[in-house]
């Protein structure tokens, strides 16, 4: 364990600058991801709120563009609300191709949710593919200046 | 006129060098926008492909992500000859939201296109949202990173 913390340590080292710090933002963007899939699993309105920009803009299709994190919060509180007694039984995200420049971020997921919806009604099971663009703000949080999601192919 | 211009020239020398230096990128993106309408209405695939990035993705709904420019290209080739005889009457692109951080920027889209189908086809007539991710390359030129497309609300 030793000789691989050890290990780790030279070849964190032997990095070029700015590629440690590429490598811290992706490190931390994987954390932001984690974060995410806990706040969406436990469908936790606030925790979600918090990875948002204030200036964030979701694109969801066929809805418009709602812009600003105050719409963002009334629009998931409207869905919420729809979907009283509902849980998430399942929520996936397979994120790739993490790309930092300085502050900005991008990163796209195949998302795959199991909804159980209440009176007796069958369980939504939807896939989507989602494009990210996230800004790491003067705390040093990533958050979401920018989510598109769009349907997932057939299986 | 001249005092215009003089007029400019001290707005933009009254300036910090960050804000000059992201307003430069504003109008390098706005032209790679016109670019970008100019080859969708005349639907030319070589000068579309100049616009992507080697490493871009297309995420497109109901479709697998589209992985590298060769891939991306190829679908367009299996799209355009699909569509003998087609030819765009209308591609209209209206983006905002421009945020440019170093090299990387990111703009989102309201596009509406209308194309005249062979055969006496009723047109297509789609409007959708785009999300963009742009990258300048090493020669100063931005190209498309990540596209995602999804379609717009109902009129």
């Amino acid at each position: 364990m030793r000789k691989l913390l050890v290990c780790s340590l030279l070849i964190w080292m032997a990095m070029p600058l700015g590629a440690q710090v590429a490598e811290r933002s992706r490190a931390e963007i994987e954390t932001f991801n984690r974060q995410f899939v806990e706040a969406m699993r436990q469908m936790d309105n606030i925790a979600i709120m918090e990875l948002w920009a204030d200036d964030g803009i979701s694109l969801l299709p066929a809805t418009k563009p709602i812009v600003g994190k105050a719409a963002i919060q009334a629009f998931m509180e409207s869905v919420t609300s729809q979907l009283k007694g509902a849980r998430m039984e399942r929520f996936e995200l397979q994120c790739s191709g993490i790309e930092v420049n300085g502050e900005m971020a991008t990163e796209w997921c195949v998302e795959h949710q199991v909804v159980h919806l209440a009176d007796g009604k069958p369980p939504f099971d939807g896939r989507g593919h989602m494009l990210l663009v996230l800004r790491r703000g003067a705390d040093g949080k990533w958050r979401i200046l920018r989510e598109m999601w769009n349907q997932a192919e057939a299986e």
